[in-house]
């Protein structure tokens, strides 16, 4: 058996707004399977060679449930649209590249690896709608060390000039794709339709048959900008609410994805709840593209599984470390808006969204638990000034608001060691 | 004469939301003062060795308006209170460290460089209330290039246990410190009542002679959260406004420098745009402590001066980029905030607040105008992942947003080269 035993402060999110801190802790893992995180070395352990990290932060990694790999050239730049000119001017063009196989292959190589040296180890991601650059980006991810759903978007209306499928070749190529995933351990097919406005009914029909008689999850996004609402309620009107569009597909169940949710009313929120939807938040790219401030502090309130995503290009960061921040900044930003009367995202539950949060709809129990598979970064925050001692709380939240490039040292990924600064 | 030749993307910003680009130019100066932005060499310069940047951006670097240097130890901690507790728990606490002249030295000299090595070379800051520890860090910031102002703090009631002083030794001090600021060259003194509720009359009274008859500018805080805007009513109800708690003891006209000015309504606008008071925008603070989003864009509607400030450590970010990102990220806050009714900032309007509009209040013409110091920074993008050809301007982009450690790599300040990572 292969026994791994990581010695430093292990900090983990345990639970909503607790973190678990143990100062030269142990994490023990087996065959890359967490056994627990001691104060003491267990007995059984002795002999087995220590990895002695000092006094670095030891971490679970990150789960970016939101992302489009396809928009990763244009990370950080043409962010002064609202969504839907947004989409049409930078986003569409951007991702009509992907018909080429050697762009897609050079891309996708390059953010694979920035997604494991940021410490994102679990993703639920969208390509484009090209079953190649699909595979490619399945590929790449899965060599670099990322697990999780990756989608070949659906998108048979409403496209770009070089971004719409017909239905045929929709279906076609999503059968073709799913047939080719086959070989992929770590890295899995998830049911994509872009959005309601991107699909068809008969497409719609299709994937929520198709969703069914496969196991298969399915990811899209949900009620993120007021135009976008509106305009689902003009292609949907027997469907009272956005939610619906989905459900009445057989899209909407306890393995689905849903990003953004910025402007889902205490119905759709019920919605949500009763089917186990999980709610991905995407904090940079509302306040990016003036969507608005989604309800988070609500839907946790009321028992609604939230997780975080980076939701790059509409975000302007792929580093959780930064999504965890602005997941903070924007409910106090929903505080402002409610007139006070909302609690923001204190650190520590910000930390749990951003890791065991996402990790849970990989089936992970929260924090370092035993069962787990290993997903783990080591954090050397030894570049920040050290003006006087801190408590590993306070280095977490500094490392959170001040993150640096390579302060990632060492990142594990199910079970393996997928990346080492050194 | 000393001719400095820096050639490459050279990009400045003339006015509110526009970007002057001038690839493959010559930014020239002599005896530290700018003489132009060349797209070809001028004749007069034949001969003068030019450094070569290659394809690197040449910008215009920051100034950073409202920071206080003894909250620098704190930075990124803390943030879970709103401003009069946060004062009370964590920043007073910390600032009372700095009666130690050697704690003084220690971390002064760390974020006089850390200021530097991020390219921000104008200051307006506050200091704490101890005379050495400023006198110290005035001198670590004119060692390391920093230009600007620095304010001993005056506080003389509803302090801290150990960080108030009485009436009588503030006066005293404040005259002792003046006397000792002779020698620096490039850093001089603002006067600094902390804020209103800091301030006995007496102390405002002599603070705005002192002002009047030295010639000296002053910097406080104005209208940050409305609990102290409550505050400071109860402790002039002979003011129907905050700013006249500064106007009715002379502190209150062109030179005056007020941050925050989140809760400004009209009428205390109006009183800001007629005395020429300069308002520093601090987003990041703002939105961390939840005091609110101050209508920056009322303001520029206005006429009224506004400059950006990183506020640290109610703000988490020294770097400047990190503070244009947050200003435009507050905007679009302000725009969800207003209905949607209010424009947010665009990346060049807020890329003007933080180094020309910042450069205004020290005498300089908005962008790389001759006859302004050399104030400039090099910048490397050539870190980030380029997958395709991008513009000056979304280079610029993309670095507000993305910005990273070690991006910049020369930096000049009133002519002098004070930085190089080489």
């Amino acid at each position: 058996m292969a026994i791994t035993i990581l010695k430093g402060t292990v900090v983990s999110a345990p639970a909503l707004g607790r973190l678990d801190v143990t100062e030269n802790g142990y994490l023990v893992a087996e065959d890359g399977v967490i056994s627990g995180v001691f104060p003491v070395l267990p007995e059984r352990y002795a002999g087995v060679p220590v990895e002695d990290l000092g006094n670095a932060l030891i971490l679970q990694s990150f789960a970016d449930l939101h992302l489009h790999a396809p928009q990763y050239p244009m990370l950080g730049t043409g962010m002064d649209l609202p969504l839907l000119d947004w989409l049409n001017t930078y986003t569409f063009p951007t991702e009509a590249r992907f018909a080429d196989p050697d762009y897609a292959r050079a891309v996708y190589r390059q953010l694979a690896r920035e997604l494991v040296e940021n410490g994102t180890t679990r993703v639920c991601m969208f390509s484009s709608l090209h079953t190649e650059a699909t595979l490619i980006l399945m590929d790449e991810l899965e060599k670099a060390g990322v697990t999780g759903y990756v989608g070949k978007v659906n998108m048979d209306r409403n496209g770009g000039e070089n971004l719409q499928e017909t239905t045929e070749v929709s279906i076609r190529e999503t059968l073709r794709w799913l047939e080719a995933c086959g070989d992929f351990r770590h890295v899995k097919p998830i049911l994509t339709p872009r959005f309601t406005p991107s699909c068809t009914d008969e497409l719609m029909a299709f994937l929520g048959k198709l969703a069914a008689e496969r196991d298969l999850p399915v990811q899209s996004h949900l009620s993120e900008n007021r135009a976008e609402v509106d305009w689902v309620g003009q292609l949907h009107p027997d469907c009272p609410q956005y939610w619906e569009t989905y459900a009445k597909f057989g899209m909407w169940n306890s393995r689905t994805v849903m990003a953004h949710c910025v402007w889902c009313d205490e119905r759709e929120r019920r919605a949500i709840r009763d089917a186990g939807v999980t709610v991905v938040h995407c904090a940079d790219s509302n306040q990016n593209l003036c969507s608005g401030v989604a309800p988070i502090r609500a839907m946790l309130n009321e028992g609604i599984k939230v997780a975080l995503g980076s939701d790059i290009a509409g975000g302007d960061h792929l580093s959780m470390f930064d999504v965890t921040a602005a997941s903070i900044r924007a409910s106090k930003a929903r505080r402002v808006l409610d007139d006070w009367q909302t609690d923001f995202l204190t650190v520590s539950e910000g930390w749990y969204l951003a890791t065991s949060a996402g990790a849970s709809y990989f089936g992970e129990q929260p924090g370092f638990a035993a069962g787990n598979p290993l997903h783990a970064i080591v954090l050397d925050d030894s570049q920040l000034p050290q003006p006087r001692p801190l408590t590993a709380a306070e280095r977490l939240e500094r490392c959170v608001y001040r993150r640096q490039r390579n302060a990632v040292r060492t990142v594990w990924s199910a079970g393996r060691k997928v990346f080492s600064a050194e």
